[in-house]
């Protein structure tokens, strides 16, 4: 067994669709590092909760944040969680219904998330996020004030429990269905970033930075 | 309070950025239907585990299917589960990093799974997926057969617990950094649809129908 299809954990040994699993780091990281959405899991009152937020990566962890205050910050932070990024790259339609299928790249990543405490740590992570979304941005802002880093919580988690699951291509059918007169194929799908808006209160003379121009994301 | 802020349960209640909750039956049905992707968190041995799977809706349930052998489907089937719909539109650029923001929409269900035990019915609902997604599909397809369908497992769920959240314009800026000379403003970002790729395999002849030329998402 290769490292590629060596999952870390039981929980995350990918099970259905085990020729799409893949656990090497890189694969890893560039599915992480192309998409900010991310859905995170916690248990609230025994319960399952899942919320959508915005992750980024740092060497071998991924962090998340949020208002302090946030029941999804407060019952995930030194809690298990399952973080799921996803992206979604075609319908694929295949001549029966039960072999049609979708084009993705996801990742799931389990673990227990931790608070970072120090401010100045914290601060630097969210400068990351901003520079990983927007090269050149941070600089350019306002500062941060003690207050709004009072007010915000940052997580991170090690990418240590971690799968990818991507499928490409076209459908796969039945031996015999591929003699059916029924149109089969993948649909593309990918996001498409349009033409960035001013602020309509953005003062005159100011222009829009190449990190507005040149954004990208899956 | 109006009927489109009460909430239908604690839980349910947006805490964080309430004025961007919405609990309006149709703004709920509008997101569900405009987006198939879904992630669903369950729990398993304790800890929560989120899946990212297709949904799609039929008046006021909410069905998702898998393998009836996948452990989602297992561990989801008649507990509760919680399943979140999520559409990035843009990101929010502000001229503090505190106040970058995203423009999204997005639903978050709580209930109870149930298995469409009705082999009949269980069919009939993954029609309803099919037609959804691609209009006039299921009748171009060969038949679903007893085994295939034995394999397949349906959900599903009321949408009685259930609210949106949508943000949508400009970033909202402290009043005196509005002074600053900053660029500010939102990059749109949405689902852009390629040209749809023929299988390899296909048919002489055959030609793309409409629900693929058309297909749309987001």
């Amino acid at each position: 067994m290769s490292l590629k299809n060596a999952a870390p954990s039981e929980r995350t040994r990918v099970k259905r669709g085990h020729l799409r699993a893949n656990y090497e780091k890189q694969t890893i990281h560039d599915i992480l590092d192309a998409m900010p959405i991310c859905h995170v899991s916690y248990i609230l009152d025994g319960a399952p909760v899942v919320t959508p937020t915005l992750q980024w990566r740092q060497g071998n962890h991924v962090y998340w944040h949020g208002s302090s205050a946030s029941r999804m910050i407060k019952k995930s932070a030194k809690n298990q969680v399952c973080m799921a990024v996803t992206i979604l790259d075609g319908m694929v339609l295949a001549r029966s219904a039960f072999h049609h299928s979708v084009n993705y790249r996801s990742v799931t990543l389990f673990g227990k998330a931790s608070v970072v405490d120090d401010p100045v740590k914290a601060e630097a992570s969210l400068r990351t996020m901003v520079e990983h979304l927007f090269p050149g941005r941070w600089e350019l802002l306002r500062e941060m004030t003690d207050k709004e880093l009072k007010a915000t919580t940052v997580l991170s988690m090690p990418i240590d429990e971690a799968s990818a699951k991507i499928r490409s291509g076209p459908p796969v059918d039945d031996d015999e269905d591929y003699e059916l007169p029924i149109w089969a194929g993948v649909i593309p799908i990918s996001h498409s970033i349009d033409m960035p808006e001013n602020d309509p209160r953005i003062l005159a003379g100011v222009e829009m930075p190449d990190h507005t121009k040149n954004f990208k994301i899956g």
